[in-house]
């Protein structure tokens, strides 16, 4: 038991590091970047305020662990840009290999127990896995609003990009698609701050 | 419906400023200070991986709720350092009316739930109040331990004074508090970087 504490203590302080992975996404201030452990915390907020809006009914802890742990393989495979071709190419196979090495140093009924619900998130298939990637969607766009697209006009971003990787946003929640498209997408356009390269189309 | 949505999204975009709001712990590797979003996504990942060790069985949901809220006052009231007399005299009555002006943006059926689950913890009598008081104590200790002490150290804290801070600490968990103890206290004071101003009473 004294043993079992103990590696349990061991993942909590290692999983500080989460707080120095940056992302690419600007803070509302737009003065620096978002690091994954605020991000998560920002979801893990966004279930308990926004779970009415779930396409299909969820179980709400169940969620909330999952946003809370989803990016924490990224401490041993590093983060992966969204917009990085060749990083994307090897990602599911890195973070798969982070997982086993993260998630076997807990006592393994815990282990399995984070793992299951991490391989839940990447499937994308249950209720619960879609609206946190709904909700892993929806934050950044909303962030990029609130910095008046700051990371967009910087990676001279185009609507193509955008409405590619947010093309399974509204699966956990049309409602939040909807809105994240009319406030923080269109807006961004019009500005002139993301690249209208779908004229017609969207 | 559509207005409700726009004052949940305001709320969501609101507590970003969490993560502007600095704490006077390091992160583990001693390089810059901890800020409240981390805090609380650490707090609530631990919540998950310690439950076990609470005194008594508790709501696991209810408690990481908690401990994701347990600061969002700090947007309006700001950080009272837990070692400044000054700041704790009035730290009650400023929370409470940030609370006030925090929670009422919110619908009132959902400002009034983060409300009640704010003022809970606060209270810090129910099983889940205590667990979190116990977590919000652990964490910096831990991280305290892990970057050997610096702000101890730069701080010149008295181990009275730690101890007089965690006087409440095992009312949530007996064990996490004597790991405290043993793990994270002990070392630091045998190293002089807490002094030991209570020879033989501890």
């Amino acid at each position: 038991m004294e043993n079992r504490l103990e590696r349990i203590v061991d993942f909590c302080r290692l999983i500080d590091r989460e707080k120095f992975i940056t992302r690419r996404t600007y803070l509302t201030d737009g003065k620096r970047l978002e690091n994954d452990a605020e991000h998560a915390w920002h979801l893990a907020m966004m279930v308990l305020l926004l779970h009415e809006y779930s396409n299909t009914k969820i179980d709400v802890l169940k969620t909330t662990g999952m946003v809370l742990i989803h990016d924490l393989v990224e401490i041993y495979a590093g983060d992966t840009f969204a917009y990085d071709p060749e990083g994307l190419k090897t990602q599911k196979e890195r973070e798969a290999r982070a997982a086993d090495r993260l998630f076997s140093s807990l006592p393994e009924d815990m282990g399995s127990r984070f793992r299951g619900l991490w391989d839940e998130f990447e499937e994308w298939v249950t209720p619960e896995a879609c609206f946190a990637h709904t909700l892993d969607n929806f934050q950044p766009l909303m962030l990029q609003a609130a910095s008046d697209g700051r990371a967009w006009k910087e990676g001279k971003r185009k609507l193509s990009e955008v409405m590619h990787r947010n093309a399974r946003t509204a699966e956990g929640s049309e409602v939040l698609w909807q809105y994240a498209e009319d406030n923080f997408i269109r807006p961004q356009v019009m500005k002139g701050h993301l690249e209208d390269d779908m004229k017609g189309e969207a």
